[in-house]
């Protein structure tokens, strides 16, 4: 563009950018992303002007009008790569359409640093509720699977050696237990992102009389930001966010690698639905789980997209600095990545074969009722733990399954005695190596037995519920300011033209 | 130690571990920093284990009492670095003190994985109370110094370009502002410390009738986790806190950079009291801020301990991990950093020597009151803001400080007119170029005015009351609970030496 | 696409994949940038299966010709968009062109594992030049400023506190030399890079007797790798280029920090171009170095593109995994910024203003001359270092520009005797405060004295030199190579013509 | 320390700093491990004074005998914790010794600035050498267990499902080779490491007529670094090296990861040997490879150093910031980490227990054999690769091991005629299915048969032997280095004694 047509360059700089520079500087991605807020954001800031007698009620219209056309034909009529930013595209395209005269007057009281981080805001928020929706959805998938495994019995294990059995249900519902705090990390995100800058200006305010608790409303903000140079300034809104996308994308990517396990012929235990596979080029009998290896891999770009802005942040003085806007895009590819991921995920999960057979059959591999037995040891002969600890570990050097005699033989070597002489019997034994009556020993609050697992799936209903409601209440104040910014954009433009 | 007295590896495993593999796998910082919470631990399961009926209550007290002695040794004289951890070590110490016929038996229906993460949850809710409280004291230091400071006028700053002026109070409440969030940030994050795994043991909780609301009670936490695998695998607690610290930590960074530019020969802002200065070894005339740049440097050390958190968590499956192990320290040496920190620079602003004649001198340079007259114009003849814009960047090219001739022969350029014809005066322009009056006129909310300002500080002193209410209040409830455990403990004790 | 069409599923998988699948799975970005390597190695693979007749010189003959159809068409001609990648596209438009009985060969011996990684390699090596290429005119745009102020005077700093006079060449030298390593970093990279995958197949090489030293020398590749399992699992060659330019990165930031910095009105050591700037919204008289902040705020992009590669590859088991899918994007997108980037700064420091006599003003401000006094003591008076850095740091609180009765009071106070007395004269004294005297008296090796920094320059012209040459010289191989497989195909098409 | 007493801040600072100002400002852990190189620092640097007439001969001699008993009392006897620095507290112990007359000449001309630089690159170079060192014994287990196992048939994976059979030796062989590029990378690193910034003083050099290449020399460095203000500015060499590093550490991290996934009873390819295990608190049949995770999880530990370092490095301006003293620690525990991990795996790997009988049993698993399959279709028959590979493609649903008939029915399914008819024999069939024999055709370089993993074995052993022989010829050249300096010192101390 000729330095002269540009309204904001042509009073002061003398030398238009080159287009490798303007390329350089744009942020069309970004842009893009908050082209429907930043319409938002003209409708509230010009309402508000025309109220406040800052600008005519008829100047308003007109703007207002022009506003809802642009809105109407959409981000590519505005041709953003053709300016500074999406806000100067959309004031050109405005000032083309009614004038300078008019449209010259909407950037009244406002600059595109508190304008700029109102759209980010607006954006952010919208994206934080798609994904708590898409989260919502995992959860159920989960929750539901476990509901269908109950009782299918597994090896339960830690450092990825076999431990104790437990059931396919209790694992799910760790999983669905982690999930239940990322939703709650992105509710508290919410709040800090729910706040209104717009009418910080540049980071002093301003001397005209804005009416910033108006715009708070019409644009469905909890509360707007009580000093200006904070206002403009701060992007620890972004970085909170991308904290809490990069926990859950650890939780989707734990899940993720648990299940590419799963499938392997090793493990055998679970095999992913066609359609969330692919083969190979030149391994014909190949069924690789890509996707769920993509979801793994893309929570490290999260990861680096969340270093990215803390790395970027750290450095900078008040008030606002151009490197805040290399900022955003780490925030909204993050969005991308983690509603895909999630939705992608929450499809596997749902249409996922499990293999009950192949998990039951494992479950005593290893000798995963050690603990039981040393357990059964200490109530049948009231030897400490500590004790009944060492001699099952001797068994343990045999590979499990140990009859009386093994117990008695491993005693007699460590402590002198017969077990079977203290009250240990052949039938205590067997129920300890009996994986399923393990399991339901394991009843306390958070335990594996069906009654305790029962409880957890009845307390989780409830919370997915809870959390259903908290989201839907959350969209509705939005709708409800959204609507009110419509009323009014539509009464000014009305009593305009009946004014004419 | 050879194997045969190891309590853990005698039955299991034939060979030991070498002195180069026990350095490898030890972790005696961290062990160090939960000895105390392990000692809590370590009552509380065990007045439950008697409760239960789980353990004679002779049996516990005996073990609470020795447990009561190691306390008062202390953490030396367990001599950590001889076992695999704190947790051995103290069960050891406690064996050998009692016997294992009955030090054997605290370990029942217990691990080292929910020992050890139990243990961790009580140290991180220490620190994070022991955190908010400095940063309640760094807040009130800035406010102080915001009050002592609401006419000091200053230039204001975007891409560290003179903008408009504004007051040092305004600057620093935006400071205080963003560290507003911090609080609240940690105060989140405590949510998703303070819950209870105890009781999860390995991941499959424990037949052993255990009562985990009683030791939840007893150790002051908010609730038990309720899926035991959830309770052992889970380290988001840790993320969530280590996000929470890293911005606290990008809003020290970016406070300590301002103050190092202030002090420059160039700004000359602000000097340091000597206390928080160095000299050179070479450059005797030198006063370096280098504490404040260890503020700022030591961000960089957090951000890397999150990554490190991130990276190690994201590759695991569930349930325990030992690289689990890894994690731990990079939280406690981030409350180290992140509580020292912010102490230090409470009191490098408490001792701040703000120069005033200097900011004032500087308010108007690079024609800081463009905006203002822009603002007039448009006020004074009705022009749009746009327009107004483009005749002061004119203007702008001159160096600043016009007169209403210079703004008529750059308004007659731009648009054929005179300003000074259309209601522009000598007195509106004078006024505008004004930096006090400037400051003045912006006096909406989150505004730099005097009196926009002092409602600020008003709610901001509300802030830090209600702060300080809500971080009393978490205390309290964690005395109680400590309270009511010593009570427990001790009436067992007491009841078991009368009994004999 | 329905399955049956799908050359790859038709035959084992039975649901096709959903859009939203597709979508999640694709890389497009990544694909269109590896097109023309792809091109290049279908070329050189279907030359050598050719040589090795493992297919048909006329079979090669009708591949050849059709690739060479599909690259001239462009990458848009391929839609990749409707396939898992750029590589089943391509292959698809060719069996689509000459059948599957011909077409359906191409593959031979050949996996998606091998062919993306050395696609990757090829592609990855190309821009590595072009950044070393881009580096070349930034480290000579620098070099030219620093010979043009040679002899301007300025403030040096240590901790952003003035410290000792040196010179604007001085100091860019520092940049230039740090980026000489940059450029050496870059070509170390480079050997990791240049190596061949290419007949490691899926990751076991294949039947098919290949020859791999004949695709090595057509593609121009250093060496093959040696281990096939190594080809497709290793992305160390991403990972050390990604490290060398987070290091480039690191100085652009660097340099674009203290331009930044130089730029305020309290510095005021520079004035940027107009066309490397920009101006506000609403301030018209801002002239804001947002290109520079960009650069500084990308190389916070970049580091997390970093952080996200090492996080992805750090938990990965050998040997492809569909993670490494989401490292390419990391390594692309930091050639993108960081070649930007560095020609911008090219442009910016090439048409820098310097501000000469600002620099000259402020090189004496902050005492700047304290240690040549307290070196010039030490020669005149014979009195250690210590001591007289002592007595100069007494002189410091005083504010600098100190006369012989203020040295003598001084060291009175300090050792009880006065200087003058010992051989300090004024003529000494004034010498040592004169900030240009200071300069060239700092004549050693490195040094900022018009002799050293001259040396400095012709070495490091001669260096500049150097790397050209060095650069030369791999695109010269690279071209060879390319020219003889242009040649082979030619060869191969024209007598399977003539043979018909 | 009373301000007085310091002989940095008794001239210029009139508070001394508080107790908590000083733990904050110390880094004891960086300054412990400098000591030895600061001290070589301290005689090649008064060496030098010396010869260049600065300082007498006298003094010199004096100096270096106190130095060289402070070195001979150790570390320890400094007591750095009660100065700034390490710097400051040899300077003060050597004052105290020999006087302030004598001992305060020796920071002539140099500065903490360059004095750090250069401590920090002796420590590191030396460092590097002994990583190297403990890479080689781990490269040369690596080896050694391949060669072990030439002819061991295991199932190679993709997507972690089973691929195509291949044998251990090839599998660790994949290893190997990313560890000879760590170890290259290491020597790369060492170039950037091993210059001397000696001379530099604050930045700015010094006026004393240094003689750098004289230090150098002494100091065993390979160059003097060119420009002041780059010598002490610049920490490029830490980031090369940290990134170095982590790349190694992400192959360390990737075998680790691989050996725990082997260790499990699914896979039953391998057992640790006990000394690398530790075992359960509660479930006493466990045998956790806990080193292993310890291996993977301090990978994560090294990343975020990594990025610690850099987020540091990125904000800084030139010249010395006092944020660069948070660097050196990200280093040093960078090295830690890397060679007790580097040791412990050859560890590991050298008593590795492999499981023959289970990998070859796995072998054929999940149809690994079908790539051969289409091959062996190819060269029979003539048909297309891209036909082959859907004809086994359907084969690859029924599950596996298909007889000539299955063929059949597949390929008339798919083209309409039986490949029995096309040339496929019973035998060819039968030979393809077997696992040996297909890993035997694969011959080609970097193939898994015998033939070629021999090659590959030979060359390894070659590379090994260059490695180290490079590794010999820099600790010879750094060992001259020392020796001659040994010489000078002593020289200097007899003339002195002498000349008495």
């Amino acid at each position: 563009m000729d330095n002269k047509e540009d309204i904001l360059r042509r009073g002061r700089l003398s030398a238009a950018k080159s287009e490798e520079i303007n390329a350089f500087t744009s942020s069309l991605q970004a842009d893009r992303w908050i082209f429907p807020s930043d319409i938002m954001v003209d409708k509230a800031h010009t309402a508000m002007l025309a109220k406040q007698g800052v600008i005519e009620k008829k100047d308003a219209a007109s703007i207002l009008k022009a506003i809802g056309e642009i809105e109407a034909e959409g981000v590519d009529s505005v041709h953003i790569e053709q300016f500074e930013d999406v806000h100067m595209a959309i004031e050109s395209r405005l000032i083309k359409r009614v004038g300078e005269g008019v449209g010259g007057r909407m950037h009244s009281g406002r600059s595109r640093n508190d304008e700029v981080a109102t759209c980010i805001r607006i954006s952010a928020r919208n994206e934080l509720l798609g994904l708590m929706t898409d989260l919502l959805e995992l959860r159920s998938a989960i929750v539901r699977l476990a509901e269908d495994n109950v009782d299918t019995v597994m090896p339960g294990f830690t450092h990825l050696q076999h431990a104790q059995p437990t059931t396919l249900a209790h694992h799910l519902m760790a999983h669905a237990s982690a999930m239940d705090r990322d939703f709650e990390r992105l509710l508290d995100a919410y709040k800090y992102v729910n706040l209104n800058p717009l009418g910080s200006a540049a980071f002093a305010s301003t001397g005209f009389p804005l009416d910033r608790e108006y715009t708070t409303r019409l644009l469905g903000f909890d509360r707007p930001m009580d000093n200006s140079m904070d206002g403009v300034s701060s992007r620890d809104f972004i970085l909170t966010t991308l904290s809490a996308i990069a926990i859950l994308e650890t939780d989707l990517s734990r899940l993720a690698d648990e299940l590419v396990l799963w499938s392997t012929p090793e493990f055998g235990f679970v095999e992913l639905d066609d359609a969330y596979a692919s083969t190979s080029s030149i391994m014909p009998q190949k069924k690789n789980p890509d996707v769920l290896e993509l979801v793994r891999g893309r929570c490290g770009t999260v990861i680096g997209h969340m270093v990215s802005a803390f790395t970027i942040v750290k450095g900078l003085p008040y008030s606002y600095n151009s490197d805040l806007q290399e900022v955003t895009p780490q925030l909204l590819r993050s969005f991308e990545i983690s509603r895909s991921s999630t939705r992608i995920l929450a499809g596997a999960v749902s249409t996922l074969k499990v293999n009950r057979d192949e998990m039951a059959r494992k479950s005593t591999m290893g000798f995963t009722t050690a603990t039981e037995i040393a357990d059964t040891i200490v109530r049948a002969t009231g030897l400490p733990f500590r004790t009944a600890h060492g001699i099952v570990g001797r068994l343990a050097r045999g590979g499990g399954d140990p009859s009386l005699d093994d117990v008695d033989e491993a005693s007699m070597a460590m402590i002198g005695r017969k077990l079977s002489d203290m009250g240990l019997t052949e039938e205590m034994l067997e129920e300890a190596k009996d994986p399923m009556k393990n399991v339901e020993r394991r009843k306390i609050l958070g335990g594996p037995a069906k009654s305790a697992i029962r409880k957890k799936l009845a307390a989780e209903n409830a919370r997915l519920k809870a959390d259903e409601k908290a989201l839907a209440a959350l969209r509705e104040k939005l709708d409800e300011a959204s609507g009110e910014l419509s009323r009014i954009v539509d009464e000014i433009v009305l009593e305009a033209h009946h004014g004419l």
